[in-house]
């Protein structure tokens, strides 16, 4: 329970965290539930788009050799011989001088070859009847303002890959190719408890030695913008008897449970010296701030398998935490890629700053008007730095051997806004 | 209701739509509700933070004086007079030869000036008792392993500015400083009523001259991408008594109401054939895709003002139509600068396109390997191109003047992923 904790690097405890994790069993939702989720398997035209030729404006489907010399000065008077709007089952036909009027995305009638738009010939815009005469002031091209079957995708072509997220124009590449539902992961339940007896409830008037909890919300809003389902939301004091049935609580609402707090050397680490604690296992990983962490597997009373991350009580190392750990471990089980998240960049460093040698150094930055970062408070990476936290767009990467971000090098960033 | 509609620049028509429009009256809620939301004032510190000096590891606190020599070969003996846990309430006093045992995040304790990290010490790490004698195997600064108060933030010190979206990081800053709640303008809710006799629900078998409707759920997946609330997603065909009564119902769900379909010179053009036209005004922006837009002010049941947006109906025209006017109106109803969305870019071009003379152009591209951008349909910016649309992630936008989008140039972007 107490005593040294393994040494590890970064890249090894993620992996530990990801090793055998599977993304969660697919189910397959009405396109209005997957905005947000990930597909698990590739999606694939079920019609052509557009499922038939169309046209492309308002206006007269005609023959193109009946039309090829009108102008204004010599319009040429075709015969209207049917009337298709958006919609119709009509099936007219177009012969030799003849046109059929028809409106956008209407199926072009047998016989046409191209379609005159209403502003080239005598008729007026907007609602008019049916003229039984229509003279063309202007040519068009042969097939101009046709939109032909297919030409958007052909049916079976590729719609979407397996293990993207659903976004809005994947909803509609989905509709418009035949499909109502789409095999989806479902979103990560994740249960969050806020461990320490200093914390209250943010808002209500605090005693001595007593701050607000912001790392229960913030991890919660973290959950939100990552697009998994924050299930619960328990501050615990430092009793491993409360610690241990918050847990056995959020095992049975959640597929990930995050605690904050009592992972480190304290005589009364509430994690640590928790029933809790013996299925996990507790590791000092070379970074900072976040050196203290633990993980493990445990079983929800229905036998499901549960993630739970503990992760250290100062709250930049939840936040830097949540990015390194907790944003992969989501992603393996949403059924992403767990090395496509968070995003990543590179940045010019305009106020340098000094590293902790043997350790990877996360420093929250912020973009100067010139392109450059600097961090984001005078105090630099200081772990309790909260209230300030906000002024920071991204993580600044500093890895083990550098002691020296210098001004006018390059640093490796993870973008943090919005959560992925 | 017909005929020639006004010819209109984009920016003059996005000014007509902006003109006069107020955020929507602010609400005081409770933090874990602000997530997504604007503040409606600036958010300054009611505490500071670090709301006390405190501890930044576990260990002891001591009289720095006491233990400047202390190393492995020549402890330093300290009488422990006290043991502050975090939230911790006791007020001991280190005297001279004198330490209590802190952990992190507990009060410094008077009397001491540093903190030694229980590594320094022969205390074993993790759950121990409390010894009546500590011996100190190592010397740290003055003022080591101590976080003042407010060193963070200091009391009164702004937190963050009117007008930003509340993200996780802002809503650890605001519970860190004392809040409970934020004044915040609501989210938008947003009714769409998708327009045209062809469509179907996604899934559905098509009959002759139908398809899915994908607009529908595209629109309610922007809202939703936004941040705003999608309330109701309505079919109407093309029978303008039945698009009055969709827009009556809506009105009185919404604060944004966004048609699609049925603005242009068809015959049948519902939503210019309806009643709500006469409220509307129409216009033919100089744009490609996107040229018939609608757009009014109406009145709900309950006398509240709502924005009508009435967008064409072609699917691409709708998408872009969505970036270039309905985001900012969203934007200044949820109190967001409406001029500081979406999101823009430059890039350099790959593949080249023509655009027409006399409309700005806006070209679905996606971003190729080298970071150039290319059209990300081989038909380019045809409006019906809905399918294919996902693998565009922005939206080149090309000047009414330029004919001619060449290769090694470079190109404004519209970033399209997340809806923002």
């Amino acid at each position: 329970m107490s005593g040294r904790d393994g040494r590890v690097s970064v890249e090894d405890y993620r992996k530990r965290l990801l090793d055998g994790l599977m993304p969660l069993p697919p189910v397959q939702l009405p396109l209005a539930r997957c905005l947000g989720l990930v597909t698990a398997e590739a999606v694939t035209a079920r019609v052509a788009v557009p499922p038939f030729t169309n046209s492309a404006m308002d206006g007269f489907a005609v023959r193109h050799a009946d039309v090829a010399t009108a102008d204004p000065a010599s319009p040429i008077a075709l015969g209207v011989v049917g009337d298709l709007a958006a919609g119709s089952r009509d099936d007219p036909r177009v012969g030799d001088g003849q046109a059929v009027r028809i409106m956008t995305g209407a199926p072009l009638p047998a016989g046409a070859d191209a379609v005159v738009p209403v502003e080239l010939t005598d008729q007026p815009l907007g609602r008019a009847g049916l003229p039984e005469i229509v003279r063309i002031t202007g040519s068009v091209a042969r097939a101009a303002n046709i939109r032909l079957a297919g030409e958007d995708v052909a049916m079976g072509a590729p719609i979407l890959p397996a293990g993207v997220r659903v976004d809005a124009t994947a909803i509609a590449a989905a509709a418009s190719a035949g499909h109502g539902t789409l095999l989806v992961h479902p979103a990560p339940r994740v249960a969050v408890i806020a461990t320490g007896a200093e914390l209250v409830e943010p808002g209500q008037p605090l005693d001595t030695g007593q701050i607000p909890d912001s790392n229960g919300p913030m991890l919660a809003g973290l959950v939100a913008e990552f697009g998994a389902v924050p299930m619960s939301l328990a501050r615990c004091p430092d009793d491993p008897a409360a610690l241990d049935a918050a847990v056995t609580a959020a095992l049975d609402l959640a597929d990930v449970v995050i605690t904050s707090g009592g992972v480190s050397v304290g005589v009364r680490d509430v994690v640590k010296n928790s029933a809790v604690a013996d299925a996990l296992e507790f590791a000092r990983v070379s970074m900072r701030p976040g050196k203290p962490q633990g993980h493990g597997r445990l079983t929800a009373s229905d036998g499901r398998v549960v993630s739970l991350l503990a992760l250290p009580g100062n709250p930049v190392s939840v936040f830097v935490s949540w990015f390194v750990f907790v944003v992969p471990v989501l992603a393996a089980l949403a059924g992403l890629d767990p090395a496509s998240v968070p995003s990543t960049g590179l940045a010019p460093v305009g106020t340098g700053w000094r590293s902790p040698r043997g350790f990877v150094q996360f420093m929250p930055v912020m973009r100067l008007p010139d392109g450059t970062v600097a961090p984001s408070h005078r105090l630099g990476a200081g772990s309790h730095l909260i209230a300030s936290l906000h002024r920071a767009g991204a993580l600044a990467v500093v890895p083990a051997d550098v002691t020296e971000v210098t001004s006018g090098g390059v640093v490796d960033l993870i973008e943090t806004r919005r959560g992925s």
